[in-house]
């Protein structure tokens, strides 16, 4: 089969991601489909209806995620599944997640219209709450993997009060457990990069290998208040003081390593007034680096460094430890297919590692993986000037349509 | 006359300041009586009830300034004036301001039992709007000084919309202008320290030498958001980072200096979500010195740090300089006087600057001035929490007391 015969049609795509976005779309041109609300429900409807055609079965497991499966000539083999999530955030956009639902969709109807049947099955899968604005921690994929019983997240409850569970079969979605469960080979998810990188290299493609690690700390330095004009420098308890050191401090020891970010991205001041010495400060601190050993040092270091910078502003300080998420490493022969099929499509691409959490991350740990990244504009995501180009979303569903028709190529052929 | 002969009735004071404490009562036991309030007029009319026996006349000039007047043994001669506020910010506290005010009151009612006629009159004020919680900028003191005209003050708008002309009106204490205008030899004024200088050093008494200039700034970051985990360090402009690089190196230059304060007390933090690259960052910095040219050269100094550290991180930045105040310097007979009074009355006492800007730094400019400082519980003012002991402010009224009873001698005997 030639390579470059046959390809997605991008406009097509095109259409079905604006279609789709209509659904739990905002007045800024953004999405809000919260994972399980009725806007939801709606999509993955949508998603079924315009699936139906290509597909059988349907499956959903008992925590929602669906599987949409075309199958393939052999049906002993296992199948390739391939997907992303329809859910977004509060004010997300109309690319993250959706775009590789969808993409695998538009590849489904290529192969039907070239009537292209392959070795191995195709699974479309639609990961339930990827997003976690909701129901934390609960996301889908980390059932499947058995990161998450399913249990635990049935019972995740909302803010509003309102679980997971009951949630679920509001919108038709409560299904089973898989039985017998899914054979699969492998599994590729295509995504927006979320990031600048792809865009400043004038790259049309990021090869994924694998994803940062995540380290998530609340920071609480409690000082004492006092009249601006009035307690000398050398008495104050400055809570803000500290914690400008602290990230500065913390900030330059990231920039030493060549590799991981931190970021300092909400932070709350009381009493937040001009002309009083803050009394307390709390902050998150986000760190991510590819390397878990490298994050559990840092983790130690800022534990260490917060402390002492806060002993020497005679501040006392509370830190804890939200989540450690170790790194993730891809599937080499998934990795070097993607690579192998960007390059025989004459697309410029780069191997690169994801900064963000995947549902790929939870699948990897089971079933071989990769990710394909395309380009975004400014390294926007989740707010509603969330973009690409239908140029750059063709390539990226090209990439994943020779990529899969590769992984469905029985072996002994 | 024997100086330790007579003495201020510290539980008459206390019981005043009480009795006045409940009008603009809070909840947790502070004030609430903002300039030109209800609560304002019905604390002017109280002050007025409770001195009518000992003065006369009471004039109020055309901004709300109040004028008790004693008068002397000889009516030629000018008065020595002695006074501070009534009103308090929002959620204040006991002492700031009508400690200065009732303890004037005091000393006239000692004099008086003591049937003590002194050559100079004595003149106690209540300065209008010190506070200028409401309207600002509109220090009564600073028209009394001819550094705002009357016109710009009873034109001053609050946010709700109210005018400090009608407001004054509403609450009856709408003066004419003084004429002829006061002769006045001398300004004391009584306050609580407002910071935590006397009470660390077990002393009673804070003779004030002048109080420190301030400057005032509204800084405001540019950055660009973005995801934690997918934007390297090189390509971000993070608004936070940025911020906090600017707070700690320019506090580490207040530091070097062997006097004065910065403070960072506001702060708002865009999008403030855990897991977004801050896209802008709004502070407020206070800067306060006793040498006016070393503010002036702070200015200039951080004007420049804050636009390289800006740079440096990829973001722009604005500065507004919101204010500049000189610092001011009392005069050195009425420090003596208040020395001198301090260790015949065998105080533990201790020159040194005020913080904090008072009537008294606006008085200062047109006549010879000076302020007694007592110290307050851990420092703490303009809280619920702002206290001083009956021994503390005793030590202080009495300080006042012998201080005028010294100015009010004429200078030939």
């Amino acid at each position: 089969m030639n390579l470059r015969a046959i390809s997605v049609n991008s406009s097509r795509l095109w259409q079905s991601l604006m279609e789709m976005a209509e659904i739990g779309r905002t007045p800024e041109n953004g999405v809000s489909r919260a994972a399980l609300s009725m806007e939801d429900g709606k999509a993955r409807d949508l998603l079924c209806e315009w699936a139906k055609p290509f597909v059988d079965p349907m499956l959903v497991d008992e925590v929602g995620n669906m599987f949409l499966i075309r199958k393939g000539a052999d049906p002993d083999l296992p199948i390739v599944l391939s997907g992303s999530h329809l859910d977004t955030q509060v004010h997300g956009g109309r690319f993250d997640g959706v775009f590789g639902v969808l993409s695998v969709l538009e590849v489904l109807k290529t192969l039907h219209e070239n009537q292209i049947v392959l070795d191995h099955g195709i699974g479309l899968v639609n990961w339930s709450n990827e997003e976690e604005a909701r129901f934390c921690p609960g996301m889908g994929s980390a059932v499947f993997s058995g990161k998450l019983t399913s249990r635990q997240v049935l019972d995740c409850e909302a803010s509003d009060g309102s679980r997971y569970g009951s949630s679920l079969k509001g919108i038709g979605y409560d299904g089973k457990k898989l039985s017998p469960s899914l054979k699969v080979k492998a599994y590729l998810e295509l995504h927006i990069e979320q990031g600048p990188v792809l865009e400043k290299e004038s790259l049309d493609i990021g090869v994924v290998t694998g994803a940062q690690g995540q380290l998530t700390m609340d920071v609480m330095i409690h000082g004492e208040a006092g009249h601006a004009g009035t307690v000398p420098m050398e008495l104050r308890a400055d809570a803000l003081s500290c914690a400008s050191e602290i990230i500065s401090q913390c900030r330059s020891r990231i920039l030493k390593m060549d590799q991981g970010v931190m970021t300092v991205g909400k932070m709350e001041i009381e009493p937040n007034s001009r002309s009083t010495i803050p009394s307390k400060v709390v902050f998150g601190m986000d760190i991510r680096n590819p390397n878990t050993d490298s994050l559990e040092e840092l983790k130690n270091h800022f534990v260490y460094e917060i402390a002492s910078i806060s002993e020497k502003h005679h501040c006392s300080e509370e830190v804890k430890i939200c989540s450690f998420k170790s790194s993730s490493d891809f599937d080499e022969n998934c990795i070097s297919l993607i690579e192998t099929t960007s390059k025989k499509l004459r697309y410029g691409f780069k191997r690169m590692r994801s900064g963000a959490l995947h549902d790929a991350c939870m699948i990897n740990e089971i079933i071989p993986t990769a990710m394909i990244f395309t380009p975004c504009l400014s390294g926007v995501s989740h707010h509603p000037s969330e973009f690409a180009s239908e140029g750059q979303i063709f390539k990226g569903a090209n990439t994943l349509l020779h990529s899969l028709i590769q992984l469905c190529r029985a072996e002994d052929k």
